[in-house]
């Protein structure tokens, strides 16, 4: 009888694991893959301005390959806990559906893949020819500063070198086996200012109105098609986000003008020739005597495509054997870990139905744990022994 | 010997009299106007959340036509007074030049005024046949509820009726005789907002930014030629003078933009007119399912001009008889108290020469007080004789 990835689920669920609070949910996996034979190390980081973070590190196994399942324990409030069906810590099963914060993101992605690692490791022997991990966070959720950017780089100070990760975040919109997420599209956000001379509004000749500048500007970056997308990825995507002058006097021009955006792009552009289209944009429009600022913001991401054909065979044929639906190889949505996890190997993302993440009611069919685990457990199989299945 | 003006001039500028203070301005004129045979009035008008303020109106002679003159005594703040080369409230004489706060704006025009009405009546006696007021306010600097508008409907209701106003407000831009004011722009503020869908910037499918929308808008309000002016006024004008969105956040899509606009506009407009060519130039952009919203100011003012031949006539001859020069009938600038005084009688504004207005150093040319009081002087034996002049 397999491990069951429900039980897991639960224990987990009843860990009130709020960010940035541990809750006992680490300790709870530390006792679960301990006792299976697991190297469990805990490790907590701070930095300045955030709180400090419980993570875990898990092994097993030994030399290459080395896989590693990456996620988050921490799970974000639960609101008015009066507005749910059942308690948001109580993990009750309710006509076949498991309730509780964290049930999809991700509580539950870590039970199945801990209950899929459990079955293999003893089918095989922890002699199975290669090392597991578990890569797990505490503020995934929060300002993500003390958690996986700082056990990357902790684990590789151990020696660790990965060949290959799932992060298991749900990735289907509707149903179980619809996407895979082989890569993230990267995310560039920047500032533009109009400078112009400040002035009655009676007397525009003594004054230079910044504004039509910038709507000119914002027109310029609205009207730009950065691309029409590829196989892998939607098309680029410029959003103005804010636009700002905070004059509260009807009679008064402006000096200044303000406006924000957020790019998000694909894998036709690196972040220094998006910059450079962005700033040939906006310099491309006649302010006159305006005076253009143009700043990007530093903590701009790069987009990725992970194309380790082996781990996402692996992964794809195991999810059509369960589900018998062929992923879609995706490439939409946020950014996620993964990006940081790139720097260090092959990664894409697959686990559970997100519709009700970070919503009242959170809850995941038990059916679909299940079958996860069973996705999961293929994969590992499929993985450590090459394309053959076994 | 003629009335002094530079006197009457140093006497009110040594009377702090920044608003809403009366500062002793209003008592001075009372005692010179009052020796002179005038009728003073002292009427102190107040209202929900402003100070109290005092006005002065005073009276001479019996009948029709009754000519009346405009101004203030309140000044603005006079700022650090160790910025000035004379005290502000001085009213020291330095190489011709009168100093002090309001030697333009508007005790110098007050007193040129006075000099002229005392000695018109003196050689004239009181029954020149007609009647010349002063209808003087405490508050043009500052809120302006408790004065002008409230003094000219207290002396309706004391069966005042004017024929004529010249406002003593410095109008030219730099010499003596430039220009009368025959007329103003009017003004109409408004703000327009844009409402659509909140969403992450990941994911702009499920969000509808306004911000694109209201670029469009802001464009077309930035493209429209509103008229060309005519021979009396220059070309209506229309400035964007705030946009808001207010979004601290780079990765989401913002539910509401806003934008604010003011114009100034001639006769070529009513305020209805114009209300509706914004309104249809607004409604004909194509926002898609974007909610438009509009909303005109309250405060707006109609444009308007005098066309009292009489009036202008008679003031244009004796300017051009005191400085040689014919002055531009002009319609420009901001907004004035002639607004108000437009519903009672014709009104013009002829003063000073306006460049240090507001501004430290704040300073008239005793010639030019005395050649003001001149013009009005003239322009009172004009008027009161019909048009052959005296």
């Amino acid at each position: 009888m397999p491990t069951s990835a429900v039980a897991i689920a639960q224990d987990l669920i009843r860990c009130p694991s709020v960010t940035p609070a541990e809750g006992g949910a680490l300790a709870s996996l530390e006792a679960l893959l301990g006792k299976a034979g697991f190297a469990v190390s805990r490790v907590t980081f701070q930095d300045e301005d955030t709180p400090d973070v419980e993570n875990l590190f898990a092994s097993i196994g030994s030399g290459a390959p080395h896989f590693v399942f990456a996620g988050h324990t921490d799970v974000v409030p639960a609101g008015a806990e009066s507005d749910w069906r059942h308690g948001p810590f109580e993990g009750a099963i309710d006509n076949g559906m498991l309730f509780g914060r964290g049930a999809v993101d991700m509580k539950g992605g870590i039970a199945a893949f801990a209950a899929a690692a459990l079955d293999y490791v003893a089918e095989k022997s922890p002699d199975f020819g290669g090392t597991i991990s578990f890569l797990i966070t505490g503020d995934e959720e929060g300002p993500a500063v003390n958690g996986t950017v700082k056990l990357l780089q902790w684990a590789r100070e151990q020696g660790h070198v990965f060949d290959a990760c799932i992060v298991g975040e749900p990735t289907n919109p509707d149903v179980l086996g619809d996407a895979i997420k082989v890569g993230r599209r990267g995310s560039l956000s920047g500032t533009i200012t109009v400078r112009g001379v400040q002035g009655h509004a009676a007397y525009p000749h003594l004054a230079d109105n910044p504004i039509p500048g910038l709507i000119r500007l914002l027109a310029a970056l609205d009207a730009l098609e950065l691309d029409k997308g590829n196989e892998r990825f939607q098309p680029s995507n410029l959003e103005i986000v804010s636009a700002d002058v905070g004059n509260p006097a009807f009679n008064v021009i402006p000096a200044r003008a303000e406006a924000r955006f957020n790019i998000r792009y694909n894998d036709e552009w690196t972040l220094e020739s998006l910059k450079a289209r962005i700033t040939e944009t906006l310099e491309a429009v006649d302010l006159g005597n305006l005076a253009l600022g143009l700043e990007f913001k530093r903590d701009a991401s790069e987009s990725f495509l992970t194309r380790d054909e082996v781990l996402i065979e692996a992964l794809s044929k195991a999810v059509e054997a369960e589900t018998g639906r062929v992923p879609e190889l995706s490439t939409g949505g946020g950014t996620s870990d993964a990006r940081f996890i790139k720097n260090y190997c092959p990664v894409v993302e697959f686990g559970l139905v997100g519709q009700t993440m970070h919503k009242v009611d959170e809850c995941v069919a038990v059916e679909d744990l299940d079958r996860l685990a069973a996705i999961y457990k293929k994969f590992l199989f499929s993985y450590f022994s090459g394309a053959d299945g076994n």
